[in-house]
């Protein structure tokens, strides 16, 4: 079978290799469909080498159907339509015994820590399948992982029906987060400055603001009646990004940090202090996420659809990779890892 | 009658002024014993030139008597011992409207925004009035409103029986959360490098740490079995200390902006992220603070009175800052402005 191997930095080569059969707990996936996510992309870049080992597949946001089961698991069947939560969880540490195996300290990230999606036939821990509902394209299916990214934010945030939320970064993770957070009843509004993004958000009917061209504190005071936002999302992982999201928030409004910044930026803290602010990390995703990203994208579809930018077949990775490298304006690009030459 | 005006940096003077009479809707103090507060010092300093005219009265933490009432107040007789929330807010604002009139967007503070205590008559509004409890030394009242502090900071934590808390930063703010937190049941830790504050915070029977001689980190992850703080409080308000606080949480922890940070920080909000941290800004008090301040502070009145350092007659007001400049092992100095010469 086929396997897309990261191989170093702007390195990724397709190989042929023999599949393994699935181990005792676990489940071989024909993959279908798989995305491309901004860590993937880090990994591209070298920027995680201390991290990956090389060569090495990686991808964890897919679809794909059970095709063999390992010796002893029961409760899954040959045929089944699943995606992944592609976490692993020591179950040992202090975050595991308090209940937080999501973010345990010993966590293993499938497709980063260990091979991930980006190949015909994946083996994983049968405790990490998510099942896909009756009639839900395997392609959107493979989104479902970024969607539970967002589920995982709004519900951190604990977003409530009329809340005024902002949405910093407008890329396919700010834009689900906008979604979600819609869903449940907020006004948002998204700031984003990339021109082809901005059209395809206010094609969805949110609110844009470009905050190179609007003021956007100004924006949001005068919108909110001098209060301010009640919750900001921080997605762009950017110092201008958080800069803006301290200035937003009424008093006792919150701040989700969902960007990762691989340097620690300045942060006003005499701005969280002021208005006594909650600053809330918020990181992957729980079994619960999963159910409402699933939930959400079957009754939301067509929005999906346009979160789609490209599809490469998988002996295309490398091009894939430099589709993404073509512009913040591109959404998701996924892989056909072989959907187009099975049922789906 | 006496006051001390701030005339502009390092300069406070005394002068002979004529006392107004109280107007509608106020009481006239005799102030007995005032505290000088961090703020205090800032303004002392100059640093809050662009806030506080020159010349004022200055001092916000008081303790003192009614001596007369504004036409029509009711419910305040002449002779009550009081303290004072010295907030004064516009009732219209958003911050207002939502119930959060303690951080008004308009808000006046007494003492930096308005005239203040260091005085021997003050006219407040009744509203900020507090009533002392019989018995409670009007020393000790003076320090009502950093206890008042302590309460807000450990009520937004929600800090509860048998969390593991630190406090970084053991000076008077941060003393009076660590003993709060520990009245509420929290295993309390204070990290400070001021060898008289040590000395102090440890004859309290706290654990100190000074993390310039003790790493901080690894000293609470030994103490937690590796899991970490459940609640931080950064008091500080230096670089290392809002550093050290983001590294100390649990998954899950929080940590309360309680230092008043004049310029931005870096701030490690990878750290926030990875697991998944609650920041929370904490201002000044509610008036439910002080009347557990109150409470709190009847039944400890030892640990209050061992936090006075020293205490100056209000004409040697110069000489009281310039004991608080000697040295950070200095606590509380509070001014007698009238105490001495009348029945407590």
């Amino acid at each position: 079978m086929r396997a897309a191997f990261y191989e170093g930095p702007g390195n990724i080569r397709l190989r042929e290799i023999h599949p393994t059969p699935p181990q005792q707990g676990e489940a071989q996936l024909r993959v279908a469909y798989a995305g491309l996510c901004g860590t993937d992309r880090h990994i591209f870049h070298g920027k995680m080498d201390w991290r990956v080992k090389r060569p090495q597949v990686i991808g964890h946001e897919l679809s794909g159907t059970i095709v063999d089961l390992g010796p002893g698991v029961q409760g899954w069947d040959v045929g089944q339509r699943v995606t992944v939560m592609p976490l692993d969880w020591c179950g040992q540490c202090p975050a595991c015994r308090a209940g937080h195996t999501h973010i345990c300290h010993r966590l293993k990230f499938l497709g980063i820590d260990t091979p991930g999606a980006f190949q015909e036939l994946w083996n994983v821990p049968v405790r990490t399948l998510i099942p896909l509902p009756d009639g839900l394209p395997l392609r959107l299916g493979s989104l479902i992982e970024p969607v539970a990214v967002a589920c995982h934010d709004v519900r951190l945030a604990n977003v409530q029906a009329g809340e005024r939320v902002v949405v910093i970064g407008g890329g396919p993770v700010g834009a689900l987060i906008a979604w979600v957070a819609r869903t449940a009843g907020a006004d948002v509004t998204i700031a984003e400055i990339q021109p082809g993004r901005l059209r395809l958000l206010r094609q969805w009917g949110f609110q844009v603001v470009d905050p190179m061209a609007t003021d956007l504190m100004a924006h949001i005071e005068a919108e909110s009646g001098g209060a301010g936002a009640d919750v900001v999302f921080e997605v762009s992982a950017q110092p201008a990004g958080i800069e803006t999201a301290l200035k937003l928030p009424r008093t006792r409004g919150r701040v989700v940090i969902v960007g990762i910044f691989s340097e620690p930026p300045r942060v006003d803290l005499f701005r969280c202090f002021w208005r006594e602010l909650h600053l809330i990390g918020a990181r992957v995703y729980e079994r619960e996420d999963f159910e409402t990203a699933i939930q959400w994208a079957d009754a939301h579809r067509d929005a999906l659809e346009d979160l789609v930018s490209a599809v490469y077949p998988l002996d295309r990775v490398g091009e894939a990779f430099h589709h993404l490298e073509q512009g913040a304006e591109i959404m998701k690009v996924l892989l056909d890892c072989g959907a187009s030459r099975h049922e789906e």
